[in-house]
């Protein structure tokens, strides 16, 4: 595992021949270092110099402050310095990131691979000569499609629409439902509509708006922040407040027990309650669900999980009612849970209708199959810009790096480690620290509960580990795919430190 | 006037140096030809070797329909080969392109000052290493705003919320006037929510979903295809059909007749109704407006104009009842109307409260500069992008790249140009079909409407100039920044020879 490096050459390291040296002299807050099979160049522990933001950061973030919203800033970047599994802010303070930019940074920061990727000609014209993709395609859309995103389609899915957010992926799949749905109910793919239809719909109205049809979610679900992702979306207030939403419905989402060999029983009762009250909303609820959106794991709404059989009881009731089954998999997909989609644990019978992408996949959209998905008339799906050539070709690069290092499986195996290490040696150490462990077996796709936890996270991060939070108590963990044992034991120093004071 | 040449070096050609040659000595379809003064190696004309798609276009775009949805496609693109004004096909066939990816292309094709650009370390970091701008922004980032998307900030407007698409930049646009309002009905900026507004926005309920407000906009107009933006579209059924909407006020646009200087007094009174209407809706729709939004040229819907009077009217009744004013200049900016912003036409009194942009400034978002349209609280307005520094870098190339070279000054004569010939020589010769002429003064965003639209377009394109529709009837003319008097002498060649058959 582990052996092969990515960087070989100096023209692989023109970006960061301009990079200062990182102070490997300086000592680490915790004394744990780790060389990186895969990265040259990368520091090999990180190095705190002030508190965090420090001085630098502050003036700065403070005069941005005058243009843009700062509120949200977690740390200044300076990406020049940045490499690797390590992210450097811009007082000169490196961090190990195990959170990835929101868990969308897949193969580390200025990954030699994709800097050539981002060198080609290719890359280049489609900065410059940027395709509106619906009317005016690249003549070898077809190939930068077949050698990349459809490359990586999912189990049973084998066509791709193209979009430019996780949030915009989403309400696209979204339109497609309703507008699938809407045709049956006129009677067919290819029934026209009525002058009624042509004109409510400008005005709003139903029949010609499908005001009367609905997008199931779940409790804890995060779905995206645009007007419909949004009404799907159910993780906080903070949200959602202030904005108008749709009235549709949402289903509980199992609420599991750890550890989950101790509450077998209970649990599956759990998730055949959720399973009854998702039926009961498709037969029921006012608005009836065109389709059922669910995350693998709600990821944002604090790394809830559920079982395989869930999932697989979701299709089931799915396929019965009629309605579509979209997965989200816009932070579980590509790699990080050690499947490439994280709904690859599920072995589902049939595939779901629609698995939407984006963060680290940095292209996004909808994978499909069924021909009826695509709208019976040109213009009914339809924008600007249809996705973004750049990130399609970053996807190819992304992907072929994936396969050559066979990193998800590697992410399976460092996953492994760092679960177990949590297991076995902090929780046990730590009682109350590091509660309802989750993601055994899903890579590094780990989370826990801690009673104090965004003093906590602030703490990590000060000693040099960049992790996130997620619900209301959740540490979330999102290394990318080059995260190995090494980086495992930096992080679990700086959370054992951190969980000893 | 347009002496200087954008194309100095063989660098610059870098990668045009793999283009084959276009075949001048091929006759195009009318005997107009013109030498680019701003891009060595342009085409001299058009030059059409296949109906159009040909049977190259024909095969690929089969083939690729076995993955992607190919209904919408008017030309399958070799942008390899696409150069300066023209835009080539996959048979080979070069074009005049007067419709630039749906009036997004500012500067050309394959422009070799935004090559450079494409090549700084500073871009291909920003592919390489994409920051979750909210949360971890590079620490130039106010640098980078400051020398590019704020130098083109307009007027009174100091502050910029950066998103990914025009549909994203309306979308937020729309969040931050319902979180605006909310906060005024709730007392003010500072006040927080109650239990029972964030218990009931998690049902999607009122009082903390804003279910009772909404946004005002105008039949006909077009402001993106995502939920919320969606239920401010009025443009077409077929854009609205089978998706749900909100229940948003619509008001009459000014239906204006042609030639204005004929209809001075009729034109006032239509937009004077308008405003009524407008009035009467802020003040009586169950659904108050916290917004009204409004392109200064409905582009999608068939471009429609009103006068500068008229805006400023709708700005003074915006501020009389304390609703927000955001104008939609995503098709609009950025020079073709010869100013660069169009709404720089209607010497308001005070400035809007959002601009919103995308298309042609490649980057996306929307400008403001009260500092209550930031929620009082983070988070409330946050996604994982926030917007791609890849776009932000290419608008500081693009704008300086418009600055150097004074090209809203030069679209301006160019459109003075294009409209005279039109409005004096065509029109007089084929009464009916160039009718209805728009954009006096406007640059070159012209548009005109024609009985048989699509088989005029149609035959347009066939004859090597790409133009595109609008509305029912329209033929909107978006030519490039870089578009001369002789690129519209040979559109106008072709839109006459279409005219006489």
């Amino acid at each position: 595992m582990a052996s092969r490096r990515l960087l070989h050459s100096a023209k692989a390291l023109s970006l960061s021949a301009a990079r200062p040296a990182v102070r490997r002299s300086a000592p680490a807050l915790t004394s744990v270092r780790a060389v990186s099979s895969f990265v040259a160049g990368e520091p090999e522990a990180p190095v705190m110099k002030t508190s965090l933001p420090g001085p630098v950061s502050k003036g700065k973030i403070a005069s941005l402050d005058s243009v843009f919203d700062t509120r949200n800033i977690s740390i200044l970047t300076d990406y020049n310095k940045s490499v690797g599994n390590y992210i450097v802010d811009a007082d000169g303070n490196v961090l190990l990131d195990a959170f990835a930019q929101i868990a969308s940074i897949p193969l580390g920061y200025a990954n030699p691979a994709l800097i050539e990727v981002a060198k080609t000609p290719a890359m280049i014209n489609a900065i410059v000569s940027r395709p509106a993709l619906g009317n005016f395609p690249p003549e070898d859309w077809e190939e930068v499609l077949k050698t990349g995103l459809l490359r990586a389609s999912p189990k049973g899915l084998d066509k791709v629409f193209t979009a430019m957010t996780g949030s915009d992926a989403n309400e696209t799949a979204y339109k497609a439902a309703f507008i699938w749905r809407r045709q049956q109910e006129r009677g067919g793919y290819d029934v026209d509509f009525t002058a009624e239809e042509m004109a409510s719909s400008m005005n709003n109205e139903a029949p010609g708006a499908a005001n009367g049809l609905s997008i199931l979610s779940f409790k804890g679900g995060f779905h995206g922040r645009l007007f419909g992702s949004l009404s799907t979306t159910r993780s906080k207030p903070i949200h959602k407040l202030d904005i108008p939403a749709f009235d549709w419905p949402q289903a509980s989402f199992p609420s599991l027990r750890y550890p989950l060999d101790q509450f077998e029983a209970e649990n599956a009762a759990a998730e055949q309650a959720c399973l009854a009250e998702v039926e009961s909303l498709i037969t029921t609820y006012h608005n009836k669900p065109a389709a059922v959106v669910v995350e693998p794991i709600q990821s944002e709404g604090g790394d809830n999980h559920a079982s395989p059989a869930f999932f697989r009881g979701l299709r089931a009731l799915t396929k019965k009612h009629n309605v579509l089954f979209i997965v989200d998999e816009v932070q579980t997909g590509v790699g990080a849970t050690g499947k490439f989609w994280a709904h690859d644990h599920w072995d589902l019978e049939t595939p779901p209708d629609m698995v939407t992408f984006s963060k680290k996949a940095q292209a996004a959209g909808f994978y499909y199959t069924n021909p009826e998905l695509r709208p019976n008339k040109a213009y009914r799906q339809f924008n600007t810009w249809m996705g973004d050539p750049v990130r399609a070709l970053l996807f190819k690069g992304i992907f072929e790096e994936i396969e050559k290092h066979d990193l998800v499986a590697h992410t399976a195996r460092v996953g492994d480690y760092l679960f177990g290490e949590i297991e076995k040696t902090l929780a046990p150490k730590f009682p109350g620290q590091f509660e309802n462990l989750r993601g055994k077996n899903m890579g590094t796709f780990l989370a826990f509960d801690h009673p104090k936890r965004d003093a906590f996270v602030k703490r990590v991060k000060e000693l040099g580990v960049n992790i996130g939070g997620s619900g209301e108590a959740t540490v979330r963990l999102r290394p990318m795919l080059i995260f190995e044992k090494g980086h495992a034991d930096i992080l679990l120093a700086a959370l054992e430190k951190a969980a000893s004071e």
